[in-house]
């Protein structure tokens, strides 16, 4: 329709910047490289080794459990890795999502500051997840995979892969962490309405899952030790992989989308960060948004000087009780040895309700990252956090996760001591709609603040491997 | 950041307006004024009657329910009615709504057609519904309302109200349709989360909810009855007032702004539709969609002749089944007469799982139009309604509500006889993510379609009051 209608928007009406609240990228923006942050880092990123002979991990190592094309991604130094066409055209059901501004929540707060959010929930699994698992099954699919299987916590990754999977036509098989299959059913649902199939984890399908339930029949379990069930059926079975949510540098990669478009659109807004907020379980949403930007900070192009802020539950404090040394990924000892800040890899987090949250170790690249001083971390308990996530429902009118909520604390707490003026920019890596256990107990008043686990973080911190330095 | 990324997409990369999927409008477009189509119907609609005297109903009698500026609403002639800034400020959290190519359920269907949604379930509630809550929250508020009541079904209605209360600083009571409350218990977390109370209807709390109870202490509720209990207790209180979520004309006007802005999305894609689709329980979304692009054909300004067409469920066939007579809005007899289809103010329609679809009669308006001739309607059962759904989210990556389900149907049956190029266009009204027991009782195969309830139409068809006609 040509003509203009008088019921419709005005260009000259309302809406300056100042009071634009979404901003949208355009299809034909959507990024058609993701960022390798390997390619400016500093100080290259310590070698994985092999537990055996504490050697460097070559690709051969790793093919029994992934495709060629995502280990080379692993190792990759080059900047910028294109993106295939299929996996754009599957980006394009939801990407790119949109930057918001939170102005209620600004309102609400009384803050000096201007708060964003680059919002991952609109993706089919309600979060950041799907960044990754598209190319994941795209790259199984052209190398001939015929199953994959995968570990998943509050069950984001695994609708993610089983999204994916269905797209790329491979079967997927989710181990899901027991805790979180039983608070949230409806997860399994929607990742059966994808297609795919769950086991609670541990189960009694693998030698690590029976392992684990002969010392303790009534075990949470972990993601630790569904990683372990997981990466056993695809090492012990030909044609079949595995695919990991998280924690891997080209999984970090695969979520730079989010950073490169958030770059684009805020320069829209026409404003720069001066600290980027996100939360952290295994690091892959924070990496996705920080990683460009750090980029333009290592190639002397940002902006400005700015901060960056990783958020993670009291209960799981890798980042910042953790210890910075090579351990295993999993609770089974499956996994190569990988250098970054671990509280253990027996370590049993107590249940709290952002599952994403619950593992044991922080991605390799994100820990390197703070041990050479690039960001900070700080922690937040189980209600604040919800305290801050509720808060931004009234304002904002999105349920967050409880993972998200541990963003949403961090950007508070920046708020409340900002300078005028000063620009918040946090990752909003999913809604809540599948966690309504939890905002049912937070409504109720019975959510808990979990004791710190000091002796558990004690005793696993003691089962590290001790590693020769070189 | 002026400077060009390598890594982001190029103008003349691969997406040209035949492959583009998602069409947004800016904020700036957002519309200024709704439209009223009672400016523009061929033949006024038939007057609502005060059941006492078979009079037409005035303002005076409307006031203990609703604020002035509804009621002025329900009976204006202006076409275009300036929507407030204070409920623009709300709407831009998350409209305009996207428009969707739905490229992925087209190749699946191998359909001919170009079929296109537009999606409501971006807003807070997940659905359409918010984009009269708001409105209708905002009047209340400036008319001095202390606190509003409504019923809900699906519980859409009721967590759209919630939030637009608290946007408005006004408590907001909800009674649940007992049969939702129990199914759906998450939608009552998530009322609870924006700080609304809930109570299943029928409760001891009214006398309406009272004298049902007494004749079936374990009757599973009906938004007639839930319907019965609000307006009890905004009738018998000072400064309490009303919210109805559908059927009544202000409601399908501020519904509107959906057909608005997918003229506009429309146009940005090159297309136009042939024909629209909605489901229809009250008749809001559908309306909101279709009265848009009807006034266009009223005004002979429509691009070109298309169709309008209403999808039903089975179990609760207002318009392919009932009476156009003079009946009561709700089983307690509370309401004034309304001329629409009914199936009876008596009926209890089978415990389906579109809780929003359970509704005995349909809008004025959308029933005065079926009368007029300028829209069809088709009944769908719940298993054809679900598949199609199902087909719906693996391909586009949107679990949709059950509602919207019956609306993916019609337009696959649409798509499936449709010529070549021909372009549909439905409302997805809404996401099922609340939903969950239903699509869990779809995946295990326990979905049932219920028997066409012959026997109870027929009775409550013989409920209907005689009305002498003038």
């Amino acid at each position: 329709m040509g003509q203009r209608q008088s019921c419709i928007g005005s260009i000259t009406g309302s809406s300056s910047l100042s009071n634009q609240k979404k901003f949208y990228l355009s299809e034909d923006r959507l990024p058609t490289h993701w960022y390798n942050i390997q390619a400016d880092l500093p100080k290259d990123l310590p070698p994985v080794l092999n537990p055996g002979t504490l050697q460097p991990v070559g690709p051969p190592d790793l093919s029994p459990l992934f495709p060629m094309a995502l280990i080379l991604q692993e190792v990759s130094k080059e900047r910028y890795v294109e993106i295939p066409e299929p996996v754009r055209e599957v980006y394009r059901i939801w990407r790119p999502s949109p930057l918001i501004r939170a102005h209620a929540l600004e309102k609400a707060l009384g803050t000096k500051a201007k708060i964003f959010y680059k919002y991952e929930g609109v993706s089919p699994a309600g979060s950041h997840k799907p960044n990754t698992a598209v190319p994941q099954a795209y790259y199984n699919k052209i190398e001939g995979t015929k199953l994959l299987t995968t570990e998943t916590g509050a069950g984001q990754w695994g609708c993610s892969l089983a999204f994916a999977g269905k797209h790329f036509d491979i079967p997927v098989e989710i181990y899901q962490v027991k805790v979180s299959y039983e608070q949230k059913p409806y997860r399994r649902a929607f990742m059966e309405t994808f297609g795919a199939k769950c086991y609670p984890s541990p189960s009694d399908r693998t030698k690590a899952g029976r392992d684990v339930l002969a010392k303790d029949p009534k075990s949470p379990g972990s993601l630790g030790i569904a990683i372990s069930e997981a990466v056993e059926c695809a090492a012990t079975s030909e044609d079949t992989k595995y695919a990991l949510g998280s924690v891997l540098n080209h999984v970090l990669m695969h979520q730079t989308v989010t950073g490169l478009e958030a770059i684009e659109q805020m320069a829209l807004a026409g404003e720069y960060p001066d600290v980027l907020v996100g939360c952290t379980g295994g690091g892959s949403n924070f990496g996705g948004l920080c990683f460009p930007f750090l980029g333009q900070k290592f190639r002397k192009e940002a902006k400005k000087n700015f901060r960056v802020l990783a958020v993670e539950p009291a209960s799981c404090p890798s980042l910042t009780k953790g210890k910075y040394a090579y351990d295993f990924g999993d609770t089974g000892q499956m996994t190569p040895l990988i250098k970054s800040h671990t509280l253990g890899h027996t370590f049993m987090p107590p249940p709290a309700h952002a599952g994403g949250l619950r593992y044991h170790a922080m991605a390799p690249l994100i820990s390197h990252l703070h041990e050479l001083g690039f960001l900070e971390a700080e922690s937040v308990a189980q209600i604040e956090a919800f305290e801050a996530g509720a808060l931004f429902a009234k304002t904002e009118g999105i349920l967050p996760a409880p993972e998200a909520n541990h963003a949403i604390a961090g950007a508070i707490r920046e708020a409340k001591k900002a300078k005028d003026g000063e620009v918040i920019l946090f990752n909003l890596c999913g809604h809540g709609h599948f966690d309504m256990t939890a905002w049912t107990a937070f409504n109720e008043g019975k959510l808990v603040d979990h004791a710190y686990p000091e002796a558990e973080i004690a005793m696993a911190l003691s089962c590290i491997p001790t590693i020769p330095e070189n």
